[in-house]
């Protein structure tokens, strides 16, 4: 961990600089993988994970037993935890229903928004070591109440052909139509085209590894949307005087072990909390069971003090982090300033894990300085907002005349005839 | 144009397919002007206008004197008629402004959403023959209205090096900030890495050729954001025997002259209204100065004659057109059953163009099926909602030992500790 002291603005992005990510190098050979799974369909998905995942399977179907049976598999305290990060997310999600509102911008012309649910999305859970259920949930439960018509979960098998359980039990908690043991690209691939046992959806969520990442890209480029580019995830504490340096090194540390390309970052305005934060780190890190990744990813972060503030802000804004935590005495007020982050902490009592679990808030949320230009999940990710418009004939007669003027500008003669022909048509009614 | 006559399900796809749509093929042509721009800036651009524009700038920048000069250029019809299409385009689009709600989710978890603007946004407006004001006001008015701090618009300029006024006049309405005489390739690069003169942007909206529309996915791979992905522009017309066939042919005329790949079809209930339609078809089209283009399209045009209004409606959802018209009597009903298409006009008074230019709705539409997955352009596209949370010691005391569970489950102690050590502190302070 590098301390960098009062950086000048030109030292800035250096100082904020991300581990480099670009998958595109890799579309040549995803795009074979890809183009198998779309002619061949589920021969090819089948044939892909007796490669990739090192499994014959004869379904690629989860089946109604084995959603049964990984009930009794989990126990009963993570099922409850489930069950109330749940509530949460399912709470805060809920909240953000839209209800358009019928304005009449001119006289006799109506304008309003209906959302509508996407019909069928498709949830991409990456396999590994551990088994992202919360993940599971952070997609299923709004995609749920959007309305999507058909929720659809793909995720790696192991070895022995089975899910993990704790991801069947999410997946059945939150009502994910159909779980599917399929990994990597050959799951994007499925979803993106449909194959016999896997539903065509029209758009794609979640993590994975840089192949993944290669598949939703190119997939998106003319087939299905996708939820957001992905990159490493990221987290900024912004800290001043009276922030806890063990809070704020648990915080960086729980980042950290996500992998070795993960980002931590301390922006703060005491010199002082750095060198404490610094000893914390060192201390906590002995006691990590995953300290060899963590290790390995705070070589790469920053603890930057800045002269005020004000610069800590604005560096923030500068850097644009998936997560931001804020400890400091006034968090209330440097929220407000907050413009560029995916989600927020604030406060000595609001660690990133809470989010990443259990508060309600999104935990799918835009990395590697997205967050310019993109928001986390949410329950609009899941919708569309359909315009509609009613003009009446008194509607057309007040701006039917400035929309001829307008179209025979830019030579629309075709555009400028279909109001015509209805002007003409409600003189002659007169 | 084509009457299918009752098509069987498995028709149906065939009957509704588009022209094909695909740009990744010019990726490699468009990646060296891309890097061209992104290593030389200024320079670059100025090669390339002199390249493809064919013209000489000395300074890529319209100038404050040129922005004068166009208003008085401006006719007054016309002028008024961008004046009364900007206000109701303000009007729907200040009615979509989003005020989150603090939500407690658990006693003591507060979670909520801010809507912020996208700091920096890039609009292009294509050259060609007619100068596109109205999509001018569709892009910069909500970015307006959004707050974005800094609003760019790249256009290429004529063969003297000038903007057409009309253009220059609309972006002046709207409140853009610096308009820039680029065009094509050069433009979405100089936007997304930013030049000398040339501000970089965070999201890139706007239509274009395919070179235009390939340069826009190609930095969307990785640096920034772009509105949607494009295709040729499409409207289908859903009518029964009620809708007036003088109408319904107007209507698919003015989509199909907006190119020779632009897509009209015509779904009905009605034998009777088909053939109608095809004789007005050929009557209008006679007296249109762009009849060339339009003959051309409508010829990949369909009239298709379906059994019922259900079948119709189907059908319709199936295709999600980009404009849907909807032309028949009980139109509301129809309308609350649509769940896939970009913008809608209901009832005979409500063409196409209406949406086009000024009944302030948006006319930047998902084409080619993307209405499954994407929404028109609206407020939404210039905003980021950014959650926040804020847990008390309450609150992370309810919700901590779920927590813990579930990051302990996901192997994940370090995220277990950041809950750890904050419960570790409240039981002492107690």
């Amino acid at each position: 961990m590098d301390i960098i002291k009062y950086p000048s603005k030109e030292q800035w992005e250096e100082s904020l600089k991300r581990p480099a990510l670009d998958t595109t190098f890799l579309f040549d050979k995803v795009e074979s993988i890809i183009n198998k799974v779309y002619t061949e369909g589920d021969k090819a998905v089948l044939e892909f994970e007796a490669q990739f995942d090192k499994v014959q399977l004869s379904n690629l179907l989860v089946s109604k037993e084995e959603m049964q049976d990984a009930e009794s598999c989990v126990a009963d305290d993570l099922k409850d935890a489930i069950r109330l990060a749940h509530k949460n997310i399912e709470t805060f999600h809920a909240a953000q229903r839209f209800e358009g509102k019928k304005i009449e911008t001119s006289p006799g012309v109506v304008c309003w928004q209906k959302a509508v649910a996407i019909d069928k999305v498709g949830l991409y859970i990456p396999g590994g070591t551990a088994p992202l259920f919360s993940t599971v949930l952070m997609l299923a439960v709004p995609a749920k109440i959007a309305g999507c018509r058909e929720i659809v979960l793909c995720t790696p098998p192991n070895a022995a052909g089975k899910v993990h359980p704790a991801i069947l039990f999410a997946a059945s908690v939150a009502g994910v139509d159909k779980v599917f043991k399929i990994g990597g690209v050959q799951a994007i691939a499925a979803m993106a085209y449909g194959t016999e046992s896997v539903p065509k959806v029209y758009k794609i969520f979640g993590p994975g590894n840089q192949y993944v990442t290669a598949a939703k890209q190119m997939v998106s480029l003319r087939d299905v949307a996708i939820d957001m580019p992905a990159g490493p995830s990221e987290v900024e504490v912004l800290a001043d005087e009276t922030a806890n340096p063990i809070f704020v090194a648990a915080d960086l540390i729980s980042q950290a072990e996500h992998g070795v390309d993960s980002h931590s970052i301390l922006i703060t305005t005491s010199e002082a909390l750095v060198d404490k934060v610094k000893i914390e780190v060192d201390r906590q890190l002995a006691q990590l069971p995953r300290r060899d990744i963590a290790s390995k990813s705070l070589e790469s972060s920053k603890l930057i003090v800045v002269n005020n503030m004000e610069e800590a802000i604005e560096m923030t804004n500068q850097y644009a982090p998936e997560h931001l935590i804020v400890q400091t005495g006034n968090y209330m007020d440097v929220a407000d300033k907050v413009i560029n982050a995916g989600s927020v902490f604030l406060g000595p009592y609001s660690p990133e894990s809470a989010g990443d679990y259990a508060s309600g808030t999104n935990h799918t949320l835009p990395t590697n300085g997205y967050a310019h230009a993109y928001s986390g999940v949410s329950l609009d990710s899941f919708i569309r907002k359909i315009t509609f418009q009613e003009l009446s004939s008194q509607g057309i007669a007040n701006i039917g005349a400035a929309i001829e003027v307008m179209a025979q500008n830019e030579s629309l003669y075709g555009h400028r005839n279909a109001v015509s022909v209805r002007l003409a048509t409600i003189k002659t009614e007169k």
